[in-house]
């Protein structure tokens, strides 16, 4: 029996998210016979909440294709997080109601960990209703950190992006350092796993002499002592030193060098955010180098540009499982996870996982991943990353900028009362 | 006669300085009846003064033609501004000393403002002495300030660095702003003259909602109450307000921003660099929105993986002519121009300009290149700025990474007695 389906967007978006989009979009226009209308909703959950739903089918395939290449979520994303069932079961029972009313059988949720237990609950909830949903979960997150996945889709391009930058910055820095800056210091995103940050030690050998040549990850506890020796020895051997940092950094209490020796303004707010003015600071307090720091933020995660062919292959290959999944195999509450089956040559796979298995739960780097020093990525850590940041997958230009789509995006009528909190 | 030449580097590097290295060298090269051996001097004119040289002649031709997509300075650049003549005399007649124990009959020195000084001064200099000399200055800032010529080898590629990363970043935020970041601020380089700034404003049409939709120019005094008016205009607009800011923005008395709102740490330092997070406090005290910001710093001027085609043909062509000056044309004292021949289709030719012309000036923005009320770019500017940043000129990727060069750089015996200031 044809039903149709919603699939949303949550979270922070990445550069290949609406790679997954056009993999799911894709695959319901192929599977015609068992998917009537694909609705997208704006500004994911919220969209769904308050039947803020977009027709998909109006949308050239042309432009389906361009998605794969274009940044940002097509479609809006949201940072709402639905309490648990017990606290809020209103919010998942107007999910159902608005299932009901677009006769949707089918709900594809593009997203992270929050995501996937939202994705859980879902799924739960109608099951206990009986109402017949296939709840399925499409992974990203460039924070890499979901379990039961060999890598989240978004974080292979932020792997190529970092790891090129820092490459480049760190030429930069090198042919100036006899008479300019000494110490160079990237900030990458990553609050509690260290994945980006790793990513940055792709661009150096284990024992080279090209940047980075530290790395301060959220897993070691900051190390003043030894981090200032380290800088020392590197300046002196190489005439220069270039740092990846990542955000959430943590002196040995636990508590993030950002909040805890972040600088206060003129107006007595706390200056939010940036660890890497901090780092600087304690550089130039102890060994007065002269130095710069960048802030790569947003332009990371969006960085479509550079994006890794792998990445967005497999962006698309989550979001076109996914939908398989709930047509052809009759699977729900599982999530499409990347399966390494092969590491020299690369190769991988798409299998099916149960959302129990991954919600609330968080990977980090292993600890040998970290060379012992703490202070740069292991040989094992470089063979795990490498195979993601593989291939260059270009956007098309028009006048020299990225020429990435803008879709129609028409919002359908609605059918219901508003929804009240 | 066969005379020997020598190439330096100087000031900040850009992503295609060494495309315009490879210029110079090839066509030595070429001119092999007219030019002995091509020396680049080791760390710009510290190089020459320490007779620090590198022997060009070992690298091979394959390894020069990767130089064009590799960015740093290939040789080493340095810091280094040489007095005036009356100041410091000795300098010059080091540097003489040292053409003459080389048998150097060539001079290409490759930089911006203070270069073009010091390359003009050895070139009086030279004259002074009787010593036959020709200093050809090869032009190179991405400040694009440089009188004369009508744009500045390095500006293309970080225009095209910054309008593409604000596009993506923008993108980014217009998909999350309804529950997360409403305010976006990338902080780019451009101490004195907003043409890095101006940049961004290329990702935007003048009327456009797309990013960014405000842009801060050195050029124009920071007008806090106007600003504040327009980002909250802009959020109630658009739902979220993307914010381009050149680093030397200034306030109304002349102090730039980053100096007259800088915080002080916990040791009493003040904050060095970074007008970004000034400016998000200021929206977040009066505005309160939420913000992210990002510094590029370095990473725009050595982002060699999205270099603009226009600009590096133009870099190679200013090092290239720049030997056709010397040995076919008989020029000194000249720097190679980028001339206009034609806008639309855009056309451009290299011609020599008399060093006198060039050196201690700068070319800030032109008042009708900024939008009447200094938030944005005019047509005329988009107009100006378009055709440099098109085409894309992709280096080659080794295991998901650039595969930069490193050159040989075997410095040669050194033939006189140290150099003591």
């Amino acid at each position: 029996m044809k039903k149709n389906a919603i699939y949303a967007q949550s979270g922070g978006v990445t550069a290949v998210i609406n790679a997954s989009a056009a993999g799911v979009i894709e695959a319901c226009r192929e599977y015609s016979e068992q998917i009537g209308i694909l609705y997208a909703a704006e500004n994911g959950i919220l969209g769904v909440l308050h039947e803020e739903l977009i027709d998909t089918s109006i949308e050239t395939c042309e432009n389906i294709k361009k998605l794969k290449s274009t940044p940002g979520g097509a479609f809006g994303s949201c940072r709402y997080k639905l309490k648990s069932l017990t606290d809020n079961r209103k919010e998942y029972e107007r999910l159902i109601e608005v299932f009901k009313a677009y006769d949707v059988g089918y709900f594809f949720y593009n997203g992270g960990n929050d995501s996937a237990d939202t994705c859980l609950k879902v799924s739960q909830i109608a099951n206990e209703l009986g109402y017949p949903l296939k709840a399925i979960h499409v992974p990203k997150t460039i924070d890499n950190d979901l379990v039961k996945t060999d890598n989240c889709p978004g974080f292979g391009s932020v792997a190529k992006y970092v790891a090129t930058s820092i490459r480049e910055a760190g030429m930069d820095l090198e042919s100036m350092c006899k008479t300019s800056t000494k110490v160079f210091i990237l900030e990458v995103m990553g609050r509690h796993a260290g994945w980006i940050a790793a990513a940055c030690g792709v661009a150096s050998d284990e024992n080279s002499f090209q940047a980075p040549h530290i790395i301060l990850f959220p897993e070691i506890p900051f190390d003043e002592t030894a981090f200032i020796a380290k800088v020392k020895q590197t300046v002196e051997q190489y005439g220069y030193c270039v740092i990846a940092v990542s955000e959430g950094v943590k002196d040995s209490s636990g508590v993030e060098l950002s909040a805890s020796q972040s600088t206060v303004d003129d107006f007595g707010h706390r200056q939010l955010g940036g660890v890497a003015p901090i780092v600087a600071q304690i550089v130039k307090k102890h060994l007065g180098y002269k130095y710069h720091w960048a802030v790569a933020d947003y332009l990371q995660r969006s960085a479509r540009h550079i994006a890794s062919s792998v990445d967005v292959e497999q962006a698309y290959a989550v979001g076109y499982a996914g939908v398989k999944y709930a047509v052809e195999d009759n699977l729900h509450g599982v999530m499409s996870a990347i399966i390494r089956t092969s590491q020299n040559p690369y190769k991988w796979e798409i299998q099916p996982v149960k959302l129990e298995e991954v919600a609330n739960h968080e990977k980090f780097m292993p600890r040998n991943f970290i060379s012992e020093d703490g202070f740069h990525i292991t040989d094992v850590c470089r063979e795990y990353l490498l195979p993601l940041m593989v291939g260059e997958n270009y956007p098309e230009y028009k006048n020299g900028l990225p020429d990435y789509v803008r879709l129609e995006n028409k919002l359908v009528a609605k059918k219901l009362p508003p929804f009240v909190k």
